[in-house]
């Protein structure tokens, strides 16, 4: 059996690499656009601001390695068109730009995702870049060492906005962030933004909310300043779009494969489409919010691959189910670590729930123990029998260990009364004696009707 | 109604505090034969070595403290019996040796425990000591500053005496661990141990395994050598015996108040014993084993602050429920953090579970990410329906937070396949892309029938 995947980044490279080990027998064939295969699209801030020395490092797997394993990589390749009823494909070889039609049994869409770019004046100038691949970080690496950029716009207050943040300032370039919306990271709660606002300020990132892109100004083909709805002109040599991105679903549209209601690729949980035999995982395709039940699109790069593992594993023979997510995201800006699981108090509340939550300072070690860092943390539960929602953790230290525990707590349907008891490792290097999660679960409890 | 609270460490505070927060208009009274309450035993070890730079610090709250909230803290005064048909204590103040009658309405036994020590020759002897509460806190430190110890021999390979094998190593102090049974750390699986051991002799700690204390050799009243059942001789100035502890139960014996099957207080959920009006919480009594529904005596800080809160709760006339424990524990040794929860693969199976388990390296961050830490996982399930049974983690890095993550799994009764998609945060400086427990839950899931 000839098991085609389309696209070689996350979920694609995941799902060939499963499929293999399901049965080495079949033929696995990887189409590629790009240059590179198997990169970690997440490590991409951190080369730009050099704490990762070298961009070949985000690189995982060469096609050799793939090679070795049975499965073909292909890179810059690019599939034109799936013809379903006969089962062939129309790929481009964009070097010699010569096409073929290449037969398939099954297919896996893995496309994923591409940032979304304003049709406005000054676009195309030069200095004005998007994040999410290989080629992009080499047009930035390209910028950053020949034009030695001083001021940089980012347009887009979300992670990678934030985290592009960090790095700039690493790099000693004066940063501007324009926001829309009227606060950074919609997604969260009010009350946990604020933290993250001022300490943008604290290190001289300027941010201006409530205002978009209208257009960019340039000089000699290079832009030279952004001018936004509201008129304001700021100096730039650097501009970064990054007001979020669109699944890649063209190729799966013209072949008649249903989007969902998110406008990616609709998926069952075996990462099947609509159409039968061609399946999908990764950021081209949406998924199910496991609070909600409703569809939710989450390109991310762990859920690409465990998306990836469950269509690689049916693709090639298997019964696999992707159960869906729970929305849980971190990322670091400067000395903040942000992270969120579940709904929000707001998305509670617009999903129908009835929600308390409460908001609460925690530590990650005894109080009396040196080096222990702050966090606040957001807890939020359903007023009616105390199911957790959701939770939001801010600040230092041990954020990222409170969101998985949290995570977890979601993923066992936990109730306030459940966490109120858990049983979690406690000395004073590691913990208070009891785990902001557990005091904030109890006093949550108490809220409930 | 007036409570009182026998024993002022974690567990009668905590029950304080909690029975004053649910009805300010009971009487609340602690007896504490201590001079201090309200402090953090597990610091103990981290004020030895100086990591804790003054051992105040580890004193969480003043009896002034309770007095404002009109709790009533007696130091130095020791409960000598109960006589529960009266429902009258009698009561000693160790400072002036008199002793008086105290009615009371409700009673609460947080007696704790105390460090198991062996009646051998020359156990009396200057510089032998035990590590369990402040006053053996001040003997440390005096013989420290006057002795200048060069020679100890720890008698336990459990977590005080590894723990206490840093400090001394942070003081300059040549340590041997004596450990009677044939390996340490006997609660987690063999392979997991070996690291630790290794870890140990690398930082010039000397451990004797298989063999115990006999008798202790001294010279103008002080120790000067360890003697083992097999006839090894250790020069030692400092001896530490930190073979186990045991509930003080004595009193509540005394008062025909039933034990249970570990030797601890016997309780029910709501931390009262089996005679009525009489509660008990913290390391004198015994609670349940979660996973195997039997009881299990875990005498550790949280539990003791989780059971004071339902008994204090429950003795002003609530109604809270502790529902046992998963055996969730964690310490550092040098540069290891050592850490388990639910069953080892050897409990389980003497639990009548048909486990299977994993090994695994993990890490903490992208394997791109500078100053990644790696450790070693030990994910155990029940062949059988694949339910999580139990974790061991063993390395740098996140320990506590893969912990905390299966400890919360456990907590939800999460099997393999539940894990293997659970939606953990992934951001590289904080996770690799899917997190080993993730991983290891998917190849554990394979193992299952």
């Amino acid at each position: 059996m000839r098991i085609i995947i389309i696209g070689g980044v996350a979920a694609g490279t995941k799902a060939a690499a499963k499929a293999h080990r399901v049965d080495p027998n079949h033929e696995i064939i990887i189409y590629q656009d790009e240059a590179e295969v198997s990169y970690s699209a997440c490590g991409l801030p951190y080369v730009i601001s050099g704490v990762i020395d070298d961009g070949r490092k985000i690189v995982i797997r060469q096609p050799e390695d793939f090679a070795k394993e049975g499965i073909k990589v292909y890179t810059r390749y690019r599939v034109t068109s799936i013809d379903n009823a006969k089962q062939q494909l129309r790929v481009k070889n964009l070097e010699s730009n010569s096409e073929e039609l290449v037969d398939y049994d099954r297919l896996i869409l893995a496309t994923g995702a591409c940032p979304i770019v304003p049709n406005i004046e000054g676009i195309s100038l030069e200095g004005v870049l998007t994040l999410r691949n290989i080629s992009d970080l080499g047009r930035f690496k390209t910028l950053l060492t020949t034009m030695h950029p001083k001021k940089a716009v980012i347009i887009g207050a979300g992670y990678i906005g934030l985290e592009l943040a960090e790095s700039f300032h690493e790099l000693n370039i004066k940063t501007t962030i324009i926001e829309k919306a009227t606060r950074i990271l919609p997604k969260f709660d009010t009350e946990m933004v604020q933290p993250v606002h001022d300490h943008l300020l604290e290190n001289q990132v300027e941010i201006i909310l409530g205002d978009g892109l209208d257009k960019l100004h340039g000089e000699n083909g290079r832009v030279i300043a952004v001018e936004t709805e509201s008129g304001k002109m700021i100096p730039a040599d650097l501009v970064v779009i990054a007001i979020g991105v669109k699944p890649n679903v063209e190729l799966a549209k013209a072949a008649g494969i249903e989007l969902g209601k998110t406008g990616a690729i609709a998926v069952d949980s075996r990462m099947e489409t609509r159409t039968p035999g061609i399946f999908a995982a990764g950021d081209c395709c949406e998924t199910v919010n496991r609070i909600t039940g409703k569809p939710i699109w989450m390109p991310l790069g762990d859920i690409a691959n465990l998306q990836g593992r469950v269509a690689g594993e049916n693709v090639a023979g298997g019964n696999a189910h992707f159960p869906g997510v729970f929305g849980t995201a971190i990322f670091k800006t400067f000395k903040l670590t942000v992270a969120i699981t579940g709904l929000s108090e707001q998305a509670a509340q617009e999903a129908g729930f009835k929600p308390v939550s409460i908001v609460m300072k925690g530590t990650d070690r005894a109080r009396y123990y040196p080096g222990r860092q702050e966090y606040a943390l957001k807890l939020i539960a359903d007023r009616q029998g105390g199911r957790l929602l959701g939770a939001q953790v801010i600040g230092s230290g041990n954020v990222d260990k409170m969101i998985d525990i949290a995570a977890t707590a979601l993923l066992g349907k936990l109730t306030c009364a459940d966490m109120e008891n858990a049983d979690l490792a406690y000395s004073p290097p590691f913990s208070p004696v009891l785990s902001t999660i557990i005091v904030a679960a109890g006093i949550l409890k108490s809220k409930l009707v």
